[in-house]
């Protein structure tokens, strides 16, 4: 059985690739990271999530993002835009976030003898995001081939990003096929220790209008309306 | 006045790696990572050796590689061989640690907008390690170079790893020119609190040779001879 370790934040799009990799035979290892990021909920849900999908494990690794600072998630002094209004690339994007997730996935997977990294990077609705366009997961791939011991050996390791070119609403179909039960994840940037999600952030408005789009009952708690 | 992020464990390498940076013109901004490595005196190192050699700032940011293992360095159950045995990579080896080092860095490089990383690579004395390659810097820095803001809008991050092609004793004697005192420096994989080195592990072998190599007097404090 063909292994894998996949980054599962908790959210809706990593729950949907855990479950797309779960279904294409991978036996999983989920890792998430405590990076300083504004709540522990979306941990929780990943927990629950990893549970609910069969990963043979879960792993959560502790590493201090507030060190750099740079983003609202990171830097609690810095507050998570709640009005919509989308120019450029918004403050709560984490500087070099995929590249380091993918690393310490990567490194996990040389442990484990893996054999494929699966992240839900997404270039439609994250559209200004470098680290989650096709190109830079490439880019990645190669240099991780070049990185491991395995992949010194002539092992390739693959990664897979199966929601890169999906919309919100693609994602949410895919998931509830595959088995994915959505009222686990959290996507809220500002969720309460309950998971309940404050209904403004860009994170849950792209969740919001996704599960719009799809014509799915959104399972979320949202503390504000639409 | 370019702006680099330098990785900087406290060893000789990457203290001589500094040394040719600020020589370069380089406003220096200093990273360590408490990994969960065997002992904090490389931390107490590097912070000696980013105040004399004019560091801008130095910080440690904290990332838990025990979480992960597979290496007697983050195992802490493995003995470190001291046996000076060399058969392929060694169980000191970490899986990754260069991957997820160069990303920490360029996540600062971001947040600070620097021009430059630079690192302590070598692929002379750890030729068995993948990632001490001239080739996989070169795919590192073609990543980098699709992952940032930055890098997206036209900004060229270069990433400088001029000991990779050195012997220890050229390091040796490249640092004293640039103004190093090795005196402030921890190779050791198992120093004690007060920084004295084994004498015995991989790391004080390849430092002690190199030192004689160079017909360099060495300021380490072995607890063991030669």
């Amino acid at each position: 059985m063909k292994k894998a370790v996949v980054l599962l934040s908790g959210g809706l799009d990593s729950a949907t690739v855990l479950a797309l990799a779960r279904r294409d035979g991978f036996e999983c290892h989920a890792l998430s990271v405590n990076y300083g990021q504004r709540h522990q909920a979306e941990l929780a849900a990943a927990k629950r999530v990893a549970d609910a999908l069969g990963a043979r494990q879960h792993r959560v690794i502790a590493l201090n993002l507030q060190t750099f600072g740079g983003s609202a998630l990171t830097d609690h002094s810095l507050d998570v835009p709640t009005d919509g209004a989308a120019n450029g690339i918004p403050i709560t994007y984490v500087p070099a976030r995929n590249t380091i997730f993918l690393s310490l996935a990567l490194a996990w997977a040389e442990v484990l003898d893996a054999d494929a990294l699966f992240i839900g990077a997404n270039a439609v609705d994250y559209s200004g995001y470098p680290d989650c366009r096709p190109e830079y997961l490439q880019a990645y791939q190669a240099m991780a081939n070049l990185a491991t011991r395995a992949a010194v050996e002539g092992k390739a390791l693959v990664i897979h990003a199966p929601l890169v070119r999906m919309t919100k609403a693609q994602i949410v179909l895919a998931g509830i096929d595959a088995g994915v039960d959505f009222s686990l994840t959290v996507s809220c940037y500002q969720a309460d220790e309950a998971g309940s999600a404050c209904g403004a952030c860009d994170a849950c408005r792209i969740r919001r209008a996704g599960f719009a789009a799809a014509r799915v009952d959104d399972p979320t708690r949202y503390l504000q309306h639409a």
